[in-house]
Protein backbone atom coordinates (compact mmCIF):
# COMPACT_ATOMS: atom_id res chain seq x y z
CA UNK A 1 0.00 0.00 0.00
CA UNK A 2 2.98 1.96 1.13
CA UNK A 3 5.30 0.84 -1.21
CA UNK A 4 6.11 3.85 -3.17
CA UNK A 5 6.16 6.42 -0.42
CA UNK A 6 9.58 7.51 0.63
CA UNK A 7 9.23 7.91 4.75
CA UNK A 8 9.33 11.33 6.01
CA UNK A 9 8.84 12.33 9.97
CA UNK A 10 5.36 13.85 9.73
CA UNK A 11 5.45 17.97 9.80
CA UNK A 12 3.54 18.60 12.70
CA UNK A 13 6.39 16.25 14.74
CA UNK A 14 8.89 17.58 12.84
CA UNK A 15 7.69 21.41 13.26
CA UNK A 16 8.04 21.20 17.35
CA UNK A 17 11.00 19.30 18.02
CA UNK A 18 14.66 19.11 16.75
CA UNK A 19 16.50 16.24 14.77
CA UNK A 20 19.04 14.23 16.77
CA UNK A 21 19.13 11.87 14.82
CA UNK A 22 18.53 7.83 13.93
CA UNK A 23 18.66 5.00 16.17
CA UNK A 24 18.15 1.13 15.15
CA UNK A 25 15.45 2.52 12.51
CA UNK A 26 14.17 4.98 14.64
CA UNK A 27 14.10 9.23 14.11
CA UNK A 28 14.72 10.74 17.34
CA UNK A 29 13.47 13.71 17.96
CA UNK A 30 14.17 16.33 20.84
CA UNK A 31 10.45 17.93 21.83
CA UNK A 32 10.99 21.38 21.64
CA UNK A 33 9.65 22.43 25.35
CA UNK A 34 11.59 24.15 27.60
CA UNK A 35 9.98 22.75 30.69
CA UNK A 36 11.06 19.11 30.19
CA UNK A 37 13.70 16.73 28.57
CA UNK A 38 11.22 14.82 26.42
CA UNK A 39 12.28 12.99 23.46
CA UNK A 40 9.96 11.27 20.91
CA UNK A 41 10.87 8.58 18.53
CA UNK A 42 9.30 7.82 15.43
CA UNK A 43 10.14 4.14 13.69
CA UNK A 44 10.89 5.00 10.22
CA UNK A 45 8.13 2.68 8.68
CA UNK A 46 6.13 4.26 6.34
CA UNK A 47 2.04 3.90 7.15
CA UNK A 48 2.39 2.84 10.45
CA UNK A 49 0.23 3.98 12.94
CA UNK A 50 -0.45 1.37 15.82
CA UNK A 51 2.65 -0.09 17.54
CA UNK A 52 1.36 -3.57 15.92
CA UNK A 53 1.86 -2.33 12.77
CA UNK A 54 5.15 -2.72 13.08
CA UNK A 55 6.80 -5.99 12.02
CA UNK A 56 8.50 -8.29 15.02
CA UNK A 57 11.65 -7.04 14.06
CA UNK A 58 10.61 -3.37 14.01
CA UNK A 59 9.19 -3.81 17.46
CA UNK A 60 12.58 -5.45 18.59
CA UNK A 61 14.49 -2.18 17.09
CA UNK A 62 11.87 0.27 18.60
CA UNK A 63 12.49 -1.29 21.80
CA UNK A 64 16.00 -1.03 21.64
CA UNK A 65 15.82 2.54 21.29
CA UNK A 66 13.56 3.19 23.90
CA UNK A 67 15.69 1.15 26.08
CA UNK A 68 18.22 3.67 24.78
CA UNK A 69 17.37 6.72 25.14
CA UNK A 70 15.20 6.48 28.25
CA UNK A 71 17.93 5.04 30.70
CA UNK A 72 20.16 8.21 29.15
CA UNK A 73 17.23 10.62 30.04
CA UNK A 74 16.75 9.17 33.41
CA UNK A 75 20.46 9.24 33.69
CA UNK A 76 20.91 12.77 32.55
CA UNK A 77 17.71 14.19 32.13
CA UNK A 78 15.71 16.33 34.54
CA UNK A 79 13.38 14.75 36.80
CA UNK A 80 12.78 11.29 38.44
CA UNK A 81 10.04 9.80 36.58
CA UNK A 82 9.54 8.37 32.91
CA UNK A 83 6.18 8.68 31.49
CA UNK A 84 5.84 6.86 28.25
CA UNK A 85 2.75 7.11 25.74
CA UNK A 86 2.07 6.48 22.12
CA UNK A 87 -1.22 8.00 21.46
CA UNK A 88 -1.70 9.34 18.28
CA UNK A 89 -4.94 11.05 18.77
CA UNK A 90 -3.69 13.68 16.91
CA UNK A 91 -0.46 13.22 14.60
CA UNK A 92 -1.62 9.84 13.44
CA UNK A 93 2.21 8.86 12.39
CA UNK A 94 3.38 6.07 14.84
CA UNK A 95 5.63 8.00 17.80
CA UNK A 96 6.34 7.68 21.25
CA UNK A 97 7.46 10.07 23.30
CA UNK A 98 9.48 9.40 26.42
CA UNK A 99 10.32 12.14 29.12
CA UNK A 100 11.01 12.85 32.39
CA UNK A 101 8.71 14.43 35.31
CA UNK A 102 9.28 15.78 38.37
CA UNK A 103 7.17 16.05 41.52
CA UNK A 104 5.79 19.38 41.50
CA UNK A 105 6.43 19.92 37.55
CA UNK A 106 3.76 22.29 36.05
CA UNK A 107 1.40 19.22 34.58
CA UNK A 108 2.55 16.92 37.86
CA UNK A 109 0.60 14.21 38.60
CA UNK A 110 -1.46 14.59 35.41
CA UNK A 111 -0.29 13.83 31.80
CA UNK A 112 1.74 16.67 30.17
CA UNK A 113 -0.06 15.63 26.89
CA UNK A 114 -2.80 18.05 26.46
CA UNK A 115 -2.07 20.10 29.67
CA UNK A 116 -0.87 23.36 28.29
CA UNK A 117 0.80 25.26 25.09
CA UNK A 118 4.46 24.32 24.37
CA UNK A 119 7.13 26.38 25.83
CA UNK A 120 9.39 26.16 22.84
CA UNK A 121 13.36 27.27 23.70
CA UNK A 122 15.32 29.93 21.92
CA UNK A 123 16.74 28.93 18.81
CA UNK A 124 20.24 28.91 20.35
CA UNK A 125 19.23 27.19 23.66
CA UNK A 126 17.53 24.68 21.24
CA UNK A 127 20.86 24.19 19.36
CA UNK A 128 22.25 24.16 22.70
CA UNK A 129 19.81 21.23 23.77
CA UNK A 130 20.10 19.46 20.96
CA UNK A 131 23.78 19.00 20.31
CA UNK A 132 24.27 17.93 24.41
CA UNK A 133 21.42 14.75 24.24
CA UNK A 134 23.09 13.99 20.83
CA UNK A 135 26.31 13.86 22.55
CA UNK A 136 24.41 11.93 25.33
CA UNK A 137 22.42 9.51 23.41
CA UNK A 138 25.86 8.88 21.28
CA UNK A 139 24.14 10.05 18.41
CA UNK A 140 27.00 12.40 16.87
CA UNK B 1 16.09 -5.83 47.93
CA UNK B 2 12.18 -6.99 47.62
CA UNK B 3 12.99 -11.04 47.65
CA UNK B 4 10.82 -11.18 50.86
CA UNK B 5 8.02 -9.93 48.93
CA UNK B 6 5.21 -11.27 46.95
CA UNK B 7 3.82 -9.64 44.40
CA UNK B 8 0.21 -7.83 44.37
CA UNK B 9 -1.20 -5.02 42.59
CA UNK B 10 -1.48 -1.70 43.93
CA UNK B 11 -4.23 -1.20 46.24
CA UNK B 12 -5.58 1.88 44.20
CA UNK B 13 -5.11 0.11 40.33
CA UNK B 14 -6.97 -2.95 41.94
CA UNK B 15 -9.57 -0.94 43.93
CA UNK B 16 -10.06 1.24 40.10
CA UNK B 17 -10.23 -2.12 38.09
CA UNK B 18 -11.88 -5.39 37.97
CA UNK B 19 -8.97 -8.25 38.07
CA UNK B 20 -9.37 -10.28 34.09
CA UNK B 21 -6.44 -13.02 34.82
CA UNK B 22 -3.17 -13.30 33.98
CA UNK B 23 -1.10 -13.59 30.87
CA UNK B 24 2.57 -14.21 30.45
CA UNK B 25 3.82 -13.26 34.41
CA UNK B 26 1.53 -10.13 33.55
CA UNK B 27 -2.03 -9.15 35.67
CA UNK B 28 -4.68 -8.22 33.11
CA UNK B 29 -6.93 -5.85 34.83
CA UNK B 30 -10.18 -3.90 33.15
CA UNK B 31 -10.21 -0.82 34.82
CA UNK B 32 -13.96 0.29 35.88
CA UNK B 33 -14.78 3.28 33.33
CA UNK B 34 -17.88 3.04 31.61
CA UNK B 35 -16.80 5.32 28.60
CA UNK B 36 -13.98 3.39 27.07
CA UNK B 37 -12.45 0.15 26.99
CA UNK B 38 -9.70 0.45 28.73
CA UNK B 39 -7.15 -2.79 30.27
CA UNK B 40 -4.41 -2.41 32.46
CA UNK B 41 -1.43 -4.67 32.52
CA UNK B 42 0.41 -4.95 35.49
CA UNK B 43 3.97 -7.15 35.21
CA UNK B 44 3.92 -9.75 38.33
CA UNK B 45 7.24 -8.29 39.71
CA UNK B 46 7.87 -7.05 42.98
CA UNK B 47 9.29 -3.23 43.23
CA UNK B 48 9.40 -2.57 39.17
CA UNK B 49 8.64 1.03 38.60
CA UNK B 50 9.97 1.81 35.30
CA UNK B 51 9.66 -0.49 32.27
CA UNK B 52 13.56 -0.88 32.14
CA UNK B 53 13.21 -2.14 35.80
CA UNK B 54 12.17 -5.40 34.30
CA UNK B 55 14.95 -7.78 32.94
CA UNK B 56 14.77 -9.28 29.03
CA UNK B 57 12.36 -11.80 30.12
CA UNK B 58 10.46 -9.86 31.74
CA UNK B 59 10.10 -7.20 29.03
CA UNK B 60 9.85 -9.46 26.35
CA UNK B 61 7.19 -11.06 28.23
CA UNK B 62 4.96 -7.82 29.04
CA UNK B 63 5.84 -6.90 25.10
CA UNK B 64 3.68 -10.38 24.37
CA UNK B 65 0.67 -9.41 26.75
CA UNK B 66 0.41 -5.86 25.33
CA UNK B 67 0.48 -7.30 21.45
CA UNK B 68 -2.49 -9.45 23.43
CA UNK B 69 -4.23 -7.45 24.47
CA UNK B 70 -3.44 -4.79 22.14
CA UNK B 71 -4.86 -6.47 18.81
CA UNK B 72 -8.06 -7.95 20.48
CA UNK B 73 -8.35 -4.74 21.70
CA UNK B 74 -8.60 -2.97 18.27
CA UNK B 75 -10.94 -6.00 16.91
CA UNK B 76 -13.46 -6.28 20.02
CA UNK B 77 -13.65 -2.88 21.91
CA UNK B 78 -15.33 0.37 21.28
CA UNK B 79 -13.39 2.85 19.33
CA UNK B 80 -10.14 2.70 16.34
CA UNK B 81 -7.30 4.52 17.80
CA UNK B 82 -5.18 2.71 20.63
CA UNK B 83 -3.53 4.99 23.30
CA UNK B 84 -1.09 3.32 25.03
CA UNK B 85 0.84 5.38 28.33
CA UNK B 86 3.09 4.02 31.30
CA UNK B 87 3.20 6.97 32.94
CA UNK B 88 3.04 6.15 36.91
CA UNK B 89 3.02 9.69 38.22
CA UNK B 90 0.77 8.34 40.93
CA UNK B 91 0.56 4.79 41.27
CA UNK B 92 3.93 3.95 41.29
CA UNK B 93 3.96 0.28 40.88
CA UNK B 94 4.54 -0.10 37.23
CA UNK B 95 1.49 -0.82 35.18
CA UNK B 96 0.85 -0.17 31.30
CA UNK B 97 -2.68 1.47 30.30
CA UNK B 98 -3.98 0.18 26.82
CA UNK B 99 -7.24 1.68 25.61
CA UNK B 100 -9.04 2.49 22.76
CA UNK B 101 -10.12 6.33 21.68
CA UNK B 102 -12.55 7.14 19.39
CA UNK B 103 -12.96 10.49 17.35
CA UNK B 104 -15.32 12.64 19.76
CA UNK B 105 -14.94 10.67 22.85
CA UNK B 106 -15.35 13.02 26.21
CA UNK B 107 -11.45 13.42 25.91
CA UNK B 108 -10.45 13.28 22.55
CA UNK B 109 -7.61 14.29 21.27
CA UNK B 110 -6.06 14.77 24.82
CA UNK B 111 -5.89 12.59 26.92
CA UNK B 112 -7.90 10.11 28.86
CA UNK B 113 -5.73 10.63 32.10
CA UNK B 114 -6.68 12.90 34.13
CA UNK B 115 -9.11 14.51 32.10
CA UNK B 116 -12.30 13.68 34.28
CA UNK B 117 -13.18 11.51 37.31
CA UNK B 118 -13.67 8.03 36.85
CA UNK B 119 -17.42 7.11 35.64
CA UNK B 120 -18.06 3.35 36.93
CA UNK B 121 -19.68 0.90 35.67
CA UNK B 122 -22.39 -0.77 37.89
CA UNK B 123 -21.64 -4.06 40.21
CA UNK B 124 -23.78 -6.13 37.27
CA UNK B 125 -22.63 -4.44 34.07
CA UNK B 126 -18.61 -4.60 35.99
CA UNK B 127 -19.08 -8.42 35.70
CA UNK B 128 -20.63 -8.20 32.28
CA UNK B 129 -18.04 -6.73 31.15
CA UNK B 130 -15.29 -8.58 32.86
CA UNK B 131 -17.03 -11.84 31.70
CA UNK B 132 -16.82 -10.84 27.89
CA UNK B 133 -13.39 -9.64 28.22
CA UNK B 134 -12.07 -12.50 30.24
CA UNK B 135 -13.62 -14.55 26.70
CA UNK B 136 -12.53 -12.27 23.94
CA UNK B 137 -8.64 -12.25 26.05
CA UNK B 138 -9.11 -16.19 26.30
CA UNK B 139 -8.43 -15.36 30.03
CA UNK B 140 -10.79 -18.55 31.61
Amino acid sequence: MHGDQAFAVDARLAADSCRLGQLFGNEVLLFNEQRYDWLVLVPQVVGAVELFDLNRTQQQQLAAALEHVALRLQQHGRGDKLNIGALGNVVRQLHVHVLLRTEGDPAWPGPVWGHSPRQALSTEALAQAAARWRQLLQLD
